[in-house]
């Protein structure tokens, strides 16, 4: 555990009433789960909210036990020396609601009827996830962060923070992400939502104590991962190379590693998500976008914002390709914000946001340090 | 039915023996269905062979009868005057073996139990398709081809035909194709697969005369069908509009014209395709790899054909991108054949080969006739 924050434990945070959402309904008493690594400087001006992406949670870093041989999901960035330095900052990853992970979601009761929300629990969106987020940030009481960062709809959130609450960060980190989520990504995402739907323990959604839904939400998640890498490195990985075997079978067994790695992701994925909080959490990053079907333009929608960007694409990425990071650019440009960006050159596709450590570490360090030493002398 | 073939009839060619696979297997008695547009010149040498796609059949060009809406999927390029000249070569389209539009495939009778053949049908490859079809050009009486072609799929088989009866052709125009399928391609047809497989109506392929495994299929289906888009062309056609409305629901029915278009296209589908010819074609296809596992070179590979190429590939398409077939254009020129090659500039991805028209019907229009005469005066 060296070179890590080390063992980390989930706290919960409850807001107590009811919550207005997007689409008009309204949720709650909600729970929202939280962790945090290093410590709050004096003045709580050393915060930095990291937000996950669809399948992530709110465990960034570190270990839950001494045992515990998984680390968070984002241990290469966060920890003593790293791009988010514990030593200096005070980090906090919130799961956001929808999810699974110990935040309120559809596996979660619904107080009005004793049993889990399924179906019921409502459509939410990356605005209402961030609405949510902003009150145990208030609860912990930071007035404004140093830093909002996420990668894929983590960056989404990332974009709506600044947006939703334009005095509450010093710095914004968007990186892999988009202003709003593409016809080809919706129509990935409505394939992996029918393969759920179409799976007969799916049952409505009510499936909770009984059979899950496992075969669908395995294929909707062997589609997703499919958009994460990049043709290039599923040719580097497993190019047309046989499983366990010199010769084809000629049967539908499975042939190639390509084929047996999706299936072990797929399979793998099902005993760690629950298929309702897929089905949440797509439509709301399906509902992504900034500029509100296009009545509003971003240059006018990021003017109120107060913060320095620091924006991350990463060359292979055809989820949410570099041109969608130069129209943020652009956008901050004409609105006459600072802003850096950097296209770090990476073979690994999407995925590279979890991978590509060392340029995006210099990166991130230098932001971070350069404005909290003006924020710490200012 | 101007600038059309007119009415067509589908043709049926019985191959009486057994025929040895790929895989080792045998099968037989086959029927394989085909059509035929224009007319034998004296000498047979001006019949061009068109090889179709995943979901293609042999009824490339016309109509079945008069009050028929639904020309075949070709009629753009096979026709009086268009790239498949009718008023001047004989085109000849035959349906895949494995598939379910008239030739032998898994939903035929098994003749040893009666029944539908289901997963006892083999295994079939591009060559054992390839393999059959000669055997119907032999039956014609045609020594040599003008011309194969096909696009995707369909040029896979160009390039075996080319490969496995290297003098029975004298051009060879494979489009928007590779010598093999890459692992992400085999990634999507996998999770296609997947999806077929999970369907309860499935039941291990013994659906014949019960209910179809049609949620799976269309859920296969939607997944192919955004690999033959490109993400430009589906920004264009859908963006983020939303289907019928003007305000999004919030709910899990369909809210974006792009969700929309891909049921209708998934549950389309279902109403004229196999589920298990869908296995067993995305199966024949991920098999295809002309260097066999890497172990042949290109170049040496296609050493011994005596036949000119036209290669024509599509800037956006990114199911065979443009790089495939530069690599057949490279390894043909270090084997000192004669090649034509050229990509189309469009937006439309894998589909342009289908819908992008002027400039492919100039480039083989061209091809045809410079040789068509030279064998005619030759």
């Amino acid at each position: 555990m060296k070179d890590s924050v080390g063992i980390v434990k989930k706290n919960y945070f409850e807001i107590k009433e009811e919550v207005s959402l997007e689409s008009g309904k309204k949720l709650g008493p909600i729970t929202l789960a939280y962790e945090t690594y290093g410590k709050l400087d004096n003045g709580n001006k050393n915060a930095i909210l990291v937000f996950h992406a669809l399948s992530g949670d709110a465990h960034a870093a570190g270990y839950h036990s001494k045992n515990d041989k998984n680390p968070g999901w984002w241990e290469a960035a966060i920890g003593p020396n790293k791009a988010f330095d514990t030593n200096k900052y005070f980090v906090i990853c919130v799961n956001v609601i929808g999810g699974c992970k110990g935040s309120t979601g559809p596996s979660s009761i619904n107080p009005k009827t004793g049993k889990p929300y399924a179906t019921d629990f409502p459509i939410i969106t990356i605005k209402d996830m961030v609405n949510v987020q902003k009150k145990l940030i208030d609860h912990l009481g930071i007035k404004r962060l140093l830093a909002v960062t996420g990668g894929s709809m983590g960056g989404m959130q990332v974009l709506q923070w600044a947006v939703s609450f334009p005095e509450a960060t010093k710095l914004i980190i968007p990186i892999a992400t988009a202003t709003h989520q593409s016809a080809q990504n919706i129509a990935f995402h409505e394939a992996g939502r029918r393969a759920i739907i179409a799976d007969p323990n799916w049952s409505k959604g009510n499936y909770y104590g009984k059979k899950q839904p496992s075969l669908g939400l395995a294929v909707a998640r062997m589609i997703g991962h499919i958009t994460y890498l990049s043709d290039y490195s599923m040719r580097e990985k497993f190019g047309r190379r046989l499983q366990n075997k010199d010769k084809p079978d000629f049967s539908f067994d499975t042939e190639f590693q390509v084929e047996s790695y999706l299936q072990y992701q797929g399979d793998k994925f099902v005993e760690r998500f629950d298929a309702n909080s897929y089905l949440y959490i797509t439509k709301a990053i399906d509902y992504f976008d900034l500029t509100e079907g296009g009545t509003k333009k971003l240059e006018d929608i990021f003017a109120s914002i107060k913060s320095k960007f620091l924006i991350i694409s990463f060359s292979s990425d055809w989820l949410y390709p570099t041109a969608e990071s130069k129209k943020i650019v652009q956008a901050l440009q004409k609105s006459g914000h600072d802003v850096v960006f950097f296209e770090i050159a990476s073979n690994y596709g999407h995925d590279a946001f979890l991978l590509e450590n060392e340029t995006q570490t210099s990166l991130i360090k230098s932001f971070l340090k350069n404005n909290y030493e003006e924020i710490k002398n200012g």
